[in-house]
């Protein structure tokens, strides 16, 4: 699939999709990339062309689009729907079916079916790239890439920035109440902060992480996860006077995968992984590495997405 | 250069090599990949074919061994040598003017000649991987190239494990001497320790870095360098009292590229990198990402190599 010449058909049109655009202007040429957003689509319809407002052209669905425009990519930077992966999952199918490759930064279609869409991708020998989908723009699916020839036979990471935000100003002090009110007003949480909170999001990354990395054929629906409403701040503080921390943690050894707080002391590597930063722990039979960086923002799953054109252009992914 | 058939001349056949030799036999073929070792040159000559044990078929250089063999790929595990970079330099020109690839793990030539030798690989269209020479194992070179579309403004990191195992010990209130001695017993510290602890291999690793991940054309010559000689142990425990740590920290930022010790705080992600470990701090345009994990050893070194032979022929590098 080495190319440098992508027509691209946008799933979805918000804060990712307008940065991704952005940065596709900004970028792809200095790269050696051809890259033109030849239709955009989304709950409204569709949008036949490349502009900065969403203008809708004409009525019709993903699969409209995909009959109308011929792209040679996908890329879904829609939200996520954990009821069924739709309209994402069919889309993928149709497209995969008829050779066009996938990037995703959506992660509800490969948390509920990694299996049946990657195996499809494969078999069609067409790529599909989904670093956004963890740890957005830092290194995590892509690093795990590079790591090819070694056996990956544990991962440990934090993987939701909003807990861990709350988390640590819980650690200075603050209240499960006033730490989630803070994290909202500062953008951090969602209105409705249900699926950070009670694990929901890290298992949903947690599952496609253990999908690639271990070679497995998972469903969310498998993964046992829990989250942080149950941590009070007296417990937080007999944790400090110990020395040691309440995080979120998402791992996976062996056949056991699971999202639940553990109290982890300094010589964890990810104790000092504070605020919304994500981390991941990577043991693998030659060595173990630890990367730590930003786990969100409009820019940063840009950034993802952008990094899987750029692999996949080169024939990495 | 997008193949996966390797005939492999190897310069140099110590235990990086050994490591490596088995690591091919052990995993290409699961990768696809089907990797030769055609002959092996050393000091002492040229074995042809591949042996567990270096025996030598003839008399030779590295020159002589490349015209019998006729490599596609020259891989240089052979130690350094900072006077000139020979035998190395001499080889990889002609290799390269051959439409031969290159992956070192010998930083000398890099350290010395960076712009001359990349610059002469990208005109005559042959990759050159050089994972290995900076924190071996551990991606940093090959995180960059995962980073392409994003500008790096700056890097920082800890990238001799000896002299970080050293302080390490320190601050846990070891002299100097006895820091040494313990680093020397345990194999971490050569008997002549000077390159380690006066800063130049760090040097060395952030001269490649910066020539990588900054497009420079510097040469070691050029870098600032001191070490930790002059770190004394009450200096340590002052530190300490500041809740502060001595690291011997490699950076890179605009024209400033210089090794030196520094006091951090435990704000600084360096901060927790202790023993022997190494750590990178990549700040770009888009985010900043730490990566952290074993700096050296035959068979984190030999990965390093191994990871580039993948990128090499899934036509990354």
């Amino acid at each position: 699939m080495r190319s440098s010449n992508w027509k691209v058909l946008l799933l979805g049109y918000g804060n990712v999709g307008k940065a991704l655009r952005r940065m596709i202007r900004e970028r792809a040429s200095m790269m050696g990339l051809n890259v033109r957003i030849e239709a955009v689509v989304n709950r409204s319809g569709i949008m036949i062309g490349d502009g900065e407002h969403f203008v809708k052209s004409n009525e019709g669905t993903p699969l409209d689009a995909l009959n109308q425009v011929s792209p040679d990519l996908v890329i879904d930077v829609s939200s996520a729907n954990y009821e069924n992966g739709e309209p994402s999952i069919s889309l993928y199918r149709e497209a995969i079916t008829r050779g066009i490759g996938i990037i995703t930064a959506n992660k509800a279609p490969l948390a509920l079916k990694y299996g049946e869409i990657v195996d499809l991708a494969h078999r069609h020998g067409v790529p599909i790239g989904f670093q956004a989908t963890v740890m957005s723009g830092t290194p995590s699916i892509n690093l795990i890439r590079l790591m090819a020839g070694s056996y990956v036979t544990k991962i440990r990471g934090i993987l939701n920035g909003t807990t861990n935000y709350i988390l640590t100003r819980m650690d200075q002090g603050l209240s499960y109440d006033q730490a989630l009110k803070e994290a909202q007003e500062k953008g951090y949480a969602e209105s409705n902060p249900e699926h950070d909170v009670n694990g929901f999001d890290a298992a949903a990354k947690l599952t496609i992480l253990t999908n690639f990395a271990m070679n497995k054929r998972i469903s969310i629906k498998e993964v046992k996860f829990s989250g942080i409403t149950e941590i009070t701040q007296s417990m937080v503080s007999e944790a400090r006077n110990e020395s040691k921390k309440f995080k979120l943690i998402a791992q996976s050894e062996g056949n056991v995968t699971k999202v639940s707080v553990m109290k982890v002391g300094v010589d964890d590597p990810l104790f000092h992984v504070d605020g919304v930063m994500n981390a991941l722990d990577i043991h693998s039979d030659i060595q173990e590495v630890t990367i730590v960086g930003p786990g969100a923002g409009p820019q940063n799953a840009a950034f993802g997405v952008f990094s899987d054109l750029v692999l996949i252009s080169k024939g990495l992914i």
